[in-house]
């Protein structure tokens, strides 16, 4: 049943200022205007949602040890996508089915950003869709977790 | 109206072994049994879905060419993704908003599948979740054709 | 006497798109705008000019051996310029004098346009003025076959 | 008892050009010649050969597909062994057990024809013989084959 | 009129050492000193500074968030300067005129010091002059502000 | 005299983990029945032993600043191995001999885990033999300090 | 009207040799010969030709400068092709439509021929067809020319 | 006392063009205008300023072994920058102190003009900000030399 | 006839440990049994075999120049395919025929058993089919020599 | 009961001229010191050591395979760390639990030298501490033994 | 007979700082001074020596150009070797036997240092004896001239 | 007094084949006809010259490590120059002043044999004048000593 499950939300670096500044790329919606779809969305689906945010990569890496308890996890590590190998060792270390997020489309920006550390320890990667890749990433964590 | 929307669903090379061997990476469904889930769905949100498949690059360039009509396109392009410079240009050449899709975690497998030539001209890229990933792949691209 | 010449023209991928998309790199002519340029100057030149199109590498490859005997062939490869060594064989493995031929200048796109499989089998490349590209090519070849 | 082993012979593209160009580099026999010889083997050994050649590469998947009861294959990828995953896509997601040859000794030649996507898949590869690498490859066959 | 001006002054990881070790590399001032001197010139130039030094990255990123409104930015990310996407992405995100300073020359250090994820989304980068690289950059961004 | 010594013993990021997942790469030994072990074997060599944990990087920097009056450090580094310059910097600025230590052997595992920006600023590296490297960290810092 | 035209023609390093040495690769034309051929081709179509040649590259760089008035122009930079920043930050920085040109093809001969930093600030490029492929040279500029 | 500091200020290649073209990128200054700034700047210090421009390498070359006595040198090499070997050793031969300078941010440029061959040899490198970094430069000159 | 023929066998480092461990791998024949093997196929083809095994690259190489009248020679040069530029200019400075042979297929193993130093200077080589890889390489050496 | 461990010591090229050069890298030890002190380290803990030392690749395999009965081993490859895959090959071949060891920390030296080809057979590596880094091997030995 | 030998002497750049700085490296002697050297060494071996030195490629190809009727040559690229295809066309271009020399050891300088673009071109390569690189390469060149 | 300089020659392996084969490339003379000549020039410059072959990497660093009180070594390392990193130690770990010679010009071969080990320990490096190189070493060497 459903509605035992706990779904972690990870925002990584910078996206506070979504909705701020250049929103030709990342949209018009806030953080706070995302973390309420997301809420939304996890409501319709009986999910307890735990969202979080930091800048810091400890403090995401020490959020993950924390909650290690969880069902699944949705991620968008932003910027630490390429250079955190903390959090990929994080994820690794606990057992929560984890699926990576972007807002943008990581494999049409500059060639850094088209390695993920994360990605191989994850179930699957979702990019480009905006806010609304929270949402798939989140359906996708669902029809993992049942499948199991 | 999304009973309008005309979507294209396409399979790359060797994908119509599914279900066939090696179900432990790629689980047990058929191409079929994918095809009907893919269209139940299609019905559900009132689209129209045409379905291809072919193990030939040519032939999967020649049917986004004939039916550059389409409101969006979910490609598989599975081997295809890493070699094919020719699919990638007929993507950009006709104008579907176009997601890639994988069954598998490209991410966690060998290094030349890292690299993907189709992703830089779709809206985005979803990898991992199994036959859901067109599923989700479908979704994404509603949300972004109503959007728009 | 130039009348016995038989040139072999191929167009590759993705070709037969333009006029239709992307004018303001490719040009307002379609490939039959082109081909009829193509035959006229052929004409003119007293040649006999064998005009072929496929998005089907291997079909390349198959046109290329069936018309061994011509005296001559340009070919644009577009996107199998960079993929293809099957073609690179092929006309390797012929004895038809080639020239390749881009329409846009492959030298200030993406950085895998650099690289040419085609170019080193060739007598030599030209890559940047649209259809005049071809006429340029067939002009190269009659150069060159008078010298032989 | 070999009577009943089906092996499979495919060639991949320009080699039906054999003997007609480039002799000095793989030799004199036509395409014909060494499937003579080829089914000649199969004969005193009792094995039933299937032999095909296409110049497209997805032909060759399809052919893989459709013979995947078949005991063996005898695979020369040529120029597809440097440039097509969904070859090895396909014998990797058939059962037969494969045997990649080549004519000539890729070794040696340019740099590009040193990596292989198809070996790593086979058994083993045989390279640099002419014809006779198809005939090494059908005995180290059989030899895997009865050690099973 | 400059009084107006807002100037941020970041420090990254282990400036707070400076004129404590290594005296030979980076000199005697330690980063108060070199603090005083930036007030210093600032009164001169009657802008407002404010001065950050942090060893963790994700509080730089958190600080310049929370200044966003500031007229521009003189950074000296250190360490940070080859490995933070995050630093990059906030002064991206923000719309802060900044300019890049390094107290050595990191051109004639290690191999890995020569790329900066920093410099590119920063007006210019100032490096190898001592504490004197802060001056030559708040008057770079002075002449910078004023000109726009 | 020993008794003077006091060593700092560092550990970076998911070693609080350790214990409770991945037994079979890690060991069974939590983090602390590992520091107890370290602090048995420093009262037995009469050391004074400062442990310290973080999952933030500069954190550990901070700690190592502060603590530059020590006598020898031996560090994990963990994740940050691959990735910190800035704890690099931290250990070259202060005058702390260090040893680095890893539970695992690094060598043989994901490629990017060879190189370690910690390495080349420590007296040397130990790495393979799970919580027992501390100690012999720890005796060759020993070692080290009494030769000087 | 062509009349009003007037087209650069420009000669790089060691083109004065030609003719003299090397004549298999070359060919028998010396520099003279071919600028009889260019400037009679120039003639027929009533353009005014202008041809300079240098071994020193900032020469080169000169003329273009003192010739920015030009219509267009058609440079061989041969070494300088691979070699020279100079010369391309010139033609970007004056308004000349340019052709690079080559005798041989340069795609078949070293690795470090293959690179161009001419090439991708010219309208396009022209390679292997002796002293021919600056007759296709200028015929390519005529046709862009008149096409603005 | 400054009065007797003898500072060289060098143009490298296409310099001599600014205020003509790209004035977006570079500004709308001629190389005059800047000279002039450059002067009256050394007049207010008390400077004598020694202004060169060259589009020849070697005559830059010769130009800093002709004046090894000056005090110190600001260098724009341009293009040479990134293809001049002979230019680090002049500077790196002579003993005099020298800044590196450019207009514009090469950071964020071509791939290309990234590495400096001149900026190791330097005291340090000045990048981004129009004619003005040439007026930094000369202040990091002064703040060098009485340092010394 | 080929009872004149004299053939080299000649084993690579640790092949002396065949049989007795990682017989998963490299299958139970010990080096004695694949010797027997090898000579009685020798005995049936009536040819004079040689064979021998050395830890040590230079005893391969003077073996090799000892017999330098040999008739041809298959080599499994183990861990020295892809470290001794000796052994390849040994058999490159004599005149012997020679086919390189492994047990197992190097093509998918590490990265860098993928590089042979030998096979450019064979006839061809022979990876995958266990102690069978020698009998196929003699077989492929007869072959050869009857087609001189 | 540790007086049945038989532990191999192996010391790799150019160690037999520890002590009598470069004494500030190596330190003053000669090689004969070095194994005293290992002797003596060996009697306290009741081991069997067998020393060994060659500047020959192949008589290190060779000794490896004739005491595949071993216990541990702990080898300094020295120069052989970088170059020998065939020590690297003997140390998986047989089962001996083995050690890594260096006198100088490799990883602040020459390039070529952090790659290992031997530390991923190992069970780890132990690097930088002098003659003290074999004792160091010896405990890690120990302590992995005993755990067994 | 050696009195009618014409060897030619080309200097690169910088070469005439020699003996005014960096004596440590380069030695003691002056341009001229080891001029004086190579035309005694030219008396006694009686040949008819031509010196020649710039600072500008274009004009070391002009003297190579305009002596091309030399019976050999002994070339300092200095600076030039490793980023000159013009001096290497031009010293292919004309057929004078040519031999490379340095100052100092090229090997163990900077990692640029090691490409030379001349070496393939020449003879040979004589580097890191400082003048006396000279008279070895007049040596040199007098050998292979007499043994022709 | 020259009488008393006693100069190693080395010969690496295959060496001993000269003569005998390639003579198109190594010349006619054997290893005995160039020992000759070398000795007959040892007794001219009155020197003890101690020649020694083989094919065996650590018998030449055992021979340099017996022989460390000699004046001066020419090493001709053939293969060993790409590969061993124990000669290179050697060489550094005694203190003999080296001289690396080759017969073949090393710079014009395949690209593998560009690299050398030895020649950053050695005074330079004289490559491509067959016998001589060997007589050119040993005046370099004797021109060296002399000096120092």
């Amino acid at each position: 049943m459903e509605s035992e499950l706990n779904i972690l939300v990870v925002h990584g670096p910078n996206l506070n200022l979504l909705g701020m500044r250049e929103v030709g790329i990342y949209g018009h919606y806030s953080l706070d205007d995302i973390n309420k779809k997301i809420e939304k969305f996890g409501k319709i689906n009986r999910l307890r949602i735990d969202i979080f945010h930091s800048n810091i990569e400890g403090e995401i890496v020490n959020f993950v040890h924390k909650n290690r308890d969880a069902s699944g996890m949705v991620i968008n590590p932003a910027a630490f996508t390429h250079t955190s190998i903390a959090i990929r060792d994080a994820i690794k270390g606990v057992d929560i089915a984890t699926v990576e997020v972007h807002l943008s489309n990581i494999h049409c920006r500059e060639e850094f950003r088209k390695n993920s550390y994360i990605a191989p320890v994850c179930i699957g990667q979702i990019s480009g869709f905006g806010y609304y890749s929270y949402i798939l990433g989140i359906s996708a964590l669902l029809a993992y977790l049942k499948k199991e």
